[in-house]
C-alpha cells in the first residue's frame, strides 16, 4: 500500500460528466473513507450523532459523507477526548467519510459576546457561558484531532445586511486566516495512508466585486476544494441564486465546489445548475423533529389533523423504508403522542428524500437530461408548496 | 386453510420441557401472529411504539410478542381509528404477536379521581382531564378493535397496603368482571382464521387465602391462559417471590402463566423458577431513557462521569449491535449532549439484554441445567448491584 511506503494517496476530485445545457457536472471525490459521487448532500451530525437516527440508518439512506460541527465537538465532549478515543469516525462508529466545518460560522451565530480581532474570535459557550478563544490554528488542531477527511478553513462570515466595507474586511480576514490554516498543516494531513483535504472558503456577501476578490485570493493557494460561504444567512432566494451562479463560475472547474448550509430542494437544484457539487443543511433533520417532512410536492406538516386517518405514505413516490411501511396517520399519531419514534421516522424519510434527490440529479446529468429534470422537479416542488400553503390556510379557517 | 372452512385454528400452549430441580418449564404459544417460545419477555409498546426504537429494531432483538396498552390507545389515537386503519398490527406495522392489557391497572394508577362501582370505573384522562367510563365490556370492545392476539380480562388491582377486606372485594369484583368479559366474546375471537385468547387475571394481594380463592374462581372458567396480577405494586421482593410461587402452583399446569409487570432480571429468574412463563415490564425501556443500562453485573448508569473515557462496551458479555459497535464513552457523551440517539442505543441494548436473558433461560431449561444457571445469574446480578452501589456511593463522596 502507498501508506506503507510513507506516501499518502492524495485526496482527488474528477469531473466525470457534464450537462450540455447547464453548468451541472457529475464528479467523484476520492478520500480516505471512500469514494463519494457528486453532486452530494451531506447530512449534518452536529455532535457526533445525526440527530434522532442511528449511523446504520444514515448509512442505509445511501449517505457516505457527513458533516460534523467543530464548535459543538470542541465544547462537548472535547476534541482531545475524541482524539484519545481514536478520532470521530471511531468514536461515533461512522464508516463513511467526514467533513468538519471550521467553527467560523458557529462562533458568530451561536455564541454570545463574540469579539473578533485579526488573531481570532473570543466568545462565550452557548452551553455554559464559559469563555473561549478560537483562532485559525486552533480550528485546524481540533479538526486534525477529530480526524476529518475534509477540513474547512476558519473563516469570518459577515451577517446578511452588513455593508460593503464590513464584508470586505471579512473577505480579507478570511484570506489571511486561510493562509494561517495552511501553515499549520504541512506534514500533518496524512492519516492511515490517505491525504486529507483543506478546503478554502469564499466570502463576499452579495457584492460581486468582493466575491471576485475573495475567489482570486483563495484560489491562488491552489487548494483541493473550495466552499462558497456567507450565503443561506437570510438573503432572498434571488440573491442566493445570483451569487451562487457567480461564485461557482469564479472557482476552478477542476475542484469541488461546496455551497455551505443550502438548503431546500429547489435551492439545491438551482445550485447544481450553476455548477455546485457539494451541499449540507440541517433542514431535513431539523424539520423532521418538528413533524415536517419533504415530498416531491413540497413540505408536508404530517402532525396536522388533516392526516389523522390518512393511510397514504409520507410521499407516494418515495421508496424509503418509512414510506414502504408506515402511513401518515401512524406518524401523525406518534407526533401527537410525543413518541420519539415520530422524529426518528420523519428523519429517516427526510434523509432518504435528499439522497434520492441527489441520486436523481446524478443520473439525470449522466444521461444528459438534467436541464429538463431540474425544471420539472423545481416546478413540481414550488407548485406543491403553493398548493399546500393554500390548503393549510383553508384548513385553519 | 382452516379459516376458509369457518373453523379457526385455536390458540394453543404446550409445555415442551421441564427443569428437574425447579418448577421452570419450556413452552410454546401458538397464535395468529406466530409461535412464541416461553419463558418469554414482552417489551412494552404503550401507544403503538416501543419507546425510542423502530419496530425493526425491536424485531432484531428477537422479540416476537409485545404488549400494547389499552388505556393509552383508547385515549390516543382511539381504538375506532386504529380499527378503521386495519388494527394495531397494521397501524404500527408490527408483524409479531400482540398482547393488550385491559386498562384495569392504568385506570387506577394513571388517571385522577377514579370511582369504582360494580359496573366499572369512572376516571379522568391523564392527558386532558376528560371524563371516561371503563367497563369489562368496553375493555373487550377496545381490545377486539385493536386486534390483539391475547386479550386480558378487565380486573381490579388493589393497591399495595390495602387491607384484606378491600383485597377480597377486588378479588370478587375481578371474577365478576371476568365473567362479563367472557360473555362479550363468543363468536368474536376469530380473526384471519385464528382464534384469539382471553386470559383471566388472578388478584389477592399478599393474602394466600385470597390468592387461593381467586385462582379457584377464575380457573373454573377454563381459559387458555392466566395472569398473576396485583404484584410489582410496591411490595418487598420476598413478598413478590412468595406470592408468585404460591400463585403459580395454584394455576393449571397446562396453561401459560403470566406475571404482570415484573421486572428486574433476578425477579424474572426467581419467577421462572416458580413456573411462570410470561413477563412484561417497562423497566428496560424506561431505564434506558434516563441513561441506565442493564448488564449481567447489575445496572450501569452510563451517563455518569466515570464512563467519560471508557472504551468498553455497555456489557462485555453482550452480543447486541450497540455493544458490538459503541463504547460507554460515546453513549455517555450522547446523554450529556441530550442527543436522542443516547436513549435509542440504551433501549436497543436493554431490550437485547432481556431477550438474551430469556434465550439463556430457555436453553438452560432445555438442557436441564436451569437451577444452576439461575443461581449463578442471580448471584452475579446481585453481587454486581451491591458493588456498583458501593462504587457510586464512593464516587459521590
Amino acid at each position: 500500500m502507498m501508506g506503507d511506503l510513507g506516501l499518502a494517496t492524495p485526496f482527488s476530485f474528477q469531473v466525470e460528466g457534464r450537462c450540455s445545457g447547464t453548468s451541472a457536472r457529475l464528479g467523484r471525490l476520492q478520500c480516505g473513507h471512500g469514494e463519494i459521487r457528486t453532486p452530494v448532500f451531506m447530512p449534518v451530525g452536529t455532535v457526533g450523532s445525526v440527530k434522532a437516527v442511528t449511523f446504520e440508518q444514515v448509512w442505509d439512506t445511501g449517505a457516505r459523507l457527513i458533516l460534523g460541527n467543530t464548535y459543538h465537538l470542541y465544547l462537548r465532549p472535547g476534541h482531545r477526548l475524541i482524539e484519545e478515543l481514536g478520532g470521530l469516525h471511531k468514536f461515533a462508529s461512522w464508516e463513511g467519510a467526514l467533513l468538519t466545518d471550521s467553527a467560523g460560522f458557529q462562533v458568530f451565530s451561536l455564541s454570545d459576546l463574540n469579539r473578533i480581532t485579526d488573531d481570532g474570535v473570543e466568545f462565550r459557550s452557548h452551553l455554559d457561558g464559559s469563555r473561549h478563544f478560537f483562532s485559525p490554528e486552533l480550528s485546524m488542531e481540533i479538526q486534525l484531532a477529530l480526524g476529518s477527511d475534509i477540513v474547512m478553513a476558519f473563516d469570518q462570515c459577515a451577517p446578511y445586511g452588513a455593508d460593503e466595507k464590513e464584508v470586505a474586511r471579512a473577505v480579507d480576514r478570511t484570506t489571511d486566516w486561510l493562509r494561517r490554516c495552511r501553515e499549520v498543516l504541512p506534514g500533518r494531513l496524512t492519516r492511515n495512508g490517505w491525504e486529507r483535504a483543506l478546503f478554502g472558503i469564499m466570502q463576499g456577501g452579495v457584492f460581486p466585486e468582493l466575491r471576485r476578490r475573495s475567489a482570486e485570493m483563495i484560489t491562488e493557494l491552489d487548494l483541493p476544494g473550495y466552499a462558497i460561504g456567507g450565503l443561506s444567512v437570510g438573503e432572498p432566494s434571488e440573491a442566493l441564486y445570483e451569487v451562487t451562479a457567480l461564485a461557482a463560475q469564479l472557482l476552478p472547474d477542476d475542484r469541488p465546489r461546496y455551497l455551505m448550509g443550502v438548503g431546500f430542494p429547489d435551492d439545491i437544484l438551482e445550485a447544481v445548475t450553476a455548477g455546485v457539487d457539494m451541499f449540507d443543511c440541517v433542514l431535513p433533520t431539523r424539520m423532521a423533529r418538528t413533524g415536517t417532512v419533504l415530498t416531491r410536492d413540497g413540505r408536508l406538516v404530517v402532525k396536522n389533523l388533516a392526516y389523522a386517518a390518512d393511510t397514504a405514505p409520507l410521499d407516494a413516490g418515495c421508496g424509503c423504508p418509512v414510506c414502504r411501511r408506515h402511513s401518515r396517520a401512524y406518524i401523525r399519531h406518534l407526533f401527537q403522542a410525543r413518541e420519539m419514534l415520530g422524529p426518528t421516522l420523519a428523519t429517516i424519510h427526510n434523509l432518504h428524500f435528499y439522497q434520492e434527490l441527489m441520486a436523481g440529479i446524478r443520473e439525470a446529468i449522466a444521461e444528459d437530461r438534467f436541464a429538463a429534470f431540474a425544471d420539472r422537479a423545481i416546478s413540481r416542488w414550488r407548485e406543491g408548496e403553493r398548493v399546500r400553503i393554500d390548503q393549510n390556510g383553508r384548513s385553519r379557517s
